[in-house]
């Protein structure tokens, strides 16, 4: 998607690392207006799937992911990074390791809000080496719901997260996919 | 707002521990067409204050501050619990105590995003005792930007923040007032 690749190559800093620095629009300040149009598009991309839910991970898919489902009509459920005291109800439950923090920890969704009849979008601010995304699969196969395919915003396409999502079969729609980045050069795409 | 009781007195679960259970809709699942109508309700109560950026605290605040910053047309930043890898530029930091999760901890926010130009309107799903509005003040304050309002989902007036909070001359606008709850006679508003 041109409007979002143009927006990287002006706002977004690459650091040591392997970082993509994209908050002043995407994840840490939210350009609202902006996500819209991303929005739209993966509705453009999903159009006639019957989405029945879109599922994010806390806290930067939240935003992209409230913004998108508006135009599906359809609610978001957002994975939890630790259980909480506000959770009664029983869970499903999958392990992330966070390649960012280095560290692992475990995602949460309330049996609840997935159910064997939902056809599930899974939206996401980045895919890298897939951790996240694959543990939102395993909680879409957990509740017998259908993952109808997933949204990414940023894909790091020289990490091997898409590869291995899209080899089980799985639809995935990345609205920019980097091809290689680095401090000097920035950043191009495929 | 009629629309918010009316949806808590339906769905909201009274738990033991004064929990106010409303994750079907507000901060676990979205209902996104429902928060969508209450962004337009603080649109209309804030119409005309000139809001520049809406500010909000992961992670529950995220959906709702999104959804309401489309009406005003402005970003929304989201103040982060722990400084990331990510953020490689100074930020404003400010402290919480959780009083669900027992414990405190530092909410940061970018520098490069909150500066003396701007009004803002800080939003969030739950008001009780006002510990993270009063951190998401004092990260404006810290700014030299301006608090034109407070935006807020539900707020526990039996608690004291948001007594608090509007004491200090900061107006505080909440869509539900809880005066009472209780697992057995359920929720009374103000």
């Amino acid at each position: 998607m041109k409007l979002l690749e143009e927006r990287i190559r002006k706002d977004g800093k690459v650091g040591e690392g392997d970082v993509l620095k994209v908050d002043s629009f995407l994840n840490h300040q939210i350009d609202v207006g902006f996500l819209c149009e991303l929005g739209k598009e993966f509705k453009r991309l999903y159009e006639g799937e019957n989405i029945t839910r879109v599922l994010t991970i806390e806290a930067s898919g939240i935003g992209i992911a409230c913004l998108t489902a508006q135009y599906f009509g359809v609610p978001v459920v957002f994975a939890k990074k630790t259980k909480t005291n506000n959770i009664y109800a029983d869970v499903y439950t999958s392990q992330v390791e966070s390649y960012t923090h280095k560290t692992t920890y475990d995602i949460v969704v309330s049996k609840e809000f997935l159910s064997p009849d939902d056809r599930v979008l899974i939206i996401d601010d980045f895919l890298a080496k897939g951790s996240a995304l694959t543990a939102l699969i395993s909680l879409v196969n957990a509740a017998g719901a259908e993952v109808a395919g997933c949204g990414i915003a940023v894909e790091k396409a020289y990490q091997k997260g898409g590869e291995l999502v899209r080899s089980q079969g799985i639809r995935v729609e990345s609205l920019a996919r980097i091809k290689s980045m680095s401090v000097e050069g920035g950043v191009e795409f495929c």
